[in-house]
């Protein structure tokens, strides 16, 4: 019988269960490709609950008690005192999300000799040091796509809000004010801009898709080349490097998973190669901007803002400068767990160990490591390596 | 020689002109349906710059007075003693924006003589008593098109910021926090919902067209049917009344003009026919909505949410209720007034001036009101009668 470690975000402040604002959910049977959304046998709770949380336990516990598998749930996941490392020495199976990352790192790794599986309950498995999971032969496996229209929505609102002047505005309404050209001297159509994705996925291709109608000059650079079909569907321009992209681009957006190719991409050089005034939206990881420098093209201009809901560590410091540098319209990493996403990685979940206790295949599409060898999924988003590096700012976070 | 009396909101606290976040703005033509952006001979400002505040004075100071012309510009627009209401009894033309209205009531168009044209920097005439207009003989012109796409994406901006929660998982970063489950108890997915819009003209259907790759159900309600193709390419369901849109919609946007047919069509039985926890956002006329019935289903929860950027009257009164109400995302009367928006609207008013003044045919597409008769565009969108009632309260709020 196997132990499940599962990390997950803390409850509300408000309590658990939360007043839903609605009563039901969309359902939603396949995603754009035609892959299905998840298929377990069956699930134990209501699409639209909370179930990210620590009570939620995504709907886990009573499947895996009647089978005679144990559950521990914590929030506390940083620090050599946290459950999470007391409990990870006889685990399985750990469940993670990105949003409250449980960092898998090399030396967390080596103390968890019984460690099969590692599973993200969201997408992203960059809080795994894949080369250390690969040499400990454990399987390493995500929802893949449970989220992906969650997140390209917030890309898409997030474009929108910086570049039309959201947050400024209706913080005029909160103060009792009607200062219209306050709201309007940083206001915007994005009508008629060029607007670049670093990486045309499944989150990239879905906010190309979106932003078509806009009448939008669109561009994109992958090292997949989109085929030529799709190209020519969506008008959009291919670009070989990310330099040559954010050269054109009023507004660049970031969809490429964190891997050590895209670790620091946009630094102090690529930032000073956009359009001054350019805006930048990253829903990717944060990892994949260099936090100073973005900090920085704040502060002068070369950025007319920036917004996103990735960071680095999570949960970010009080004192990140993200928080409070000019013009950025942040928010914590919520992007891919909306209650929708929710119900669809918590089944997702449920699919893969009902699938794991069953010694049945999980789905290829959700494989990023299998039994210690790069599998489709992992190949096509990840390179060897690790990004893990400085997670222990985390630990210290935790401790102050 | 003409005096022209230009109404305009006030120049921005921080002093004008303003440090522009961007250097340009794209160069627009044509709108979606072929029509042409405005065309006047020439243009005194540079399109980007703020023109919509009393010192921009729409750029028109040069070309008027080098015509002999007297241009006046106030912000001062409501009570018995505002410039507007002592410059008025000479003025030949004019000019006032959505915005920030000079409301031209029977009683005004009685006191003034001289006036020949009234005419709207921007879209949207409900602040002009069309029947008194008509019956003086008056042209009352706007400039049709130049912010329909500015307005349309403020509408799909905020569908998205309210389904997804995020002016208050945003205030979580700015607050210190990291508590995403009180970001995502509320937060959905647009996908799947079924949205509708109250009106399918030019911003309605920019509105329908931006949402279909969003995967979402689409609706509408018009006095005037769409033809089958676009309905049938936007994949679009017609609904006779709003009665029968908003029964199946999770989200419904107005975009209607004001006219006595559509004054406080979202009152408190229409608001009740809603799905409970449906969305809700006006960017047409804060009139359309009865100002009570929305902050109480808001409170009530019938409203998940309301959004969007029109009051009444404007400026809102500080103890407006839409300020203070539960889960609003409102901005101050702004969509339609971005530095794009401003661009176009002011060359299309120095496009309607040149025409008035060389006595030329002003565009068909821009009259509401012709010499007195309603136009083709004013019998499309208007209905005849009068929208201004109340306004005077504007007038208690600017003496208060």
């Amino acid at each position: 019988m196997a132990k499940v470690l599962c990390v997950l975000y803390d409850d509300p402040v408000d309590g658990y269960p939360p007043a839903y604002a609605r009563d039901e959910i969309p359902r939603i049977e396949r995603y754009y490709d035609g892959q299905t959304t998840p298929t377990p046998e069956r699930i134990d709770f209501t699409p639209g609950e909370l179930l990210g949380s620590v009570s939620g336990e995504l709907g886990l516990r009573s499947f895996l008690e009647q089978r005679g598998h144990t559950l521990v749930v914590t929030s506390d996941k940083d620090g050599a005192n946290s459950v999470f490392e007391r409990e990870l020495p006889d685990a399985e199976v750990v469940i993670s999300q990105p949003f409250w990352p449980a960092y898998l790192t090399a030396e967390r790794i080596a103390k968890a000799p019984e460690l099969r599986l590692a599973l993200t309950a969201g997408i992203g498995s960059d809080h795994v040091d894949l080369q250390a999971a690969m040499e400990h032969g454990l399987t390493v496996a995500e929802v893949t796509y449970c989220n992906s229209i969650s997140v390209a929505e917030h890309v898409v609102m997030m474009i929108l809000a910086l570049v039309r002047n959201y947050l400024p505005s209706h913080q005029w309404v909160l103060d009792g004010g009607w200062n219209i050209a306050d709201c309007a001297s940083r206001s915007y159509d994005v009508e008629g801009m060029q607007v670049g994705t670093v990486a045309a996925g499944r989150i990239g291709s879905a906010v190309l898709r979106r932003l078509k109608p806009f009448e939008v000059g669109l561009h994109y650079t992958d090292r997949h080349r989109l085929p030529a079909a799709v190209e020519r569907d969506l008008g959009v321009t291919f670009h070989e490097t990310p330099e040559s992209l954010v050269e054109v681009c009023d507004v660049v957006t970031i969809n490429a998973p964190l891997h050590p190719e895209t670790e620091h991409m946009f630094d102090e050089r690529l930032i000073g190669m956009m359009k001054w005034g350019a805006y930048l939206v990253n829903t990717a990881r944060g990892k994949i901007c260099d936090r100073d420098a973005v900090a920085r093209a704040c502060e002068s201009g070369r950025l007319a803002g920036y917004a996103g809901d990735v960071w680095f560590p999570q949960p970010a410091p009080k004192d990140h400068p993200w928080r409070s540098m000019p013009h950025h319209g942040m928010t914590p990493h919520t992007s891919g767990t909306s209650l929708s996403a929710q119900a669809r990685y918590a089944a997702g979940v449920r699919e893969i160990l009902e699938c794991w206790f069953d010694q049945r295949p999980i789905r290829e599409e959700y494989l990023i490591v299998d039994g210690g060898k790069l599998a489709g999924a992992g190949a096509h988003s990840y390179s060897p390596g690790d990004a893990t590096g400085g997670s222990e700012e985390a630990a210290r976070f935790a401790a102050g």
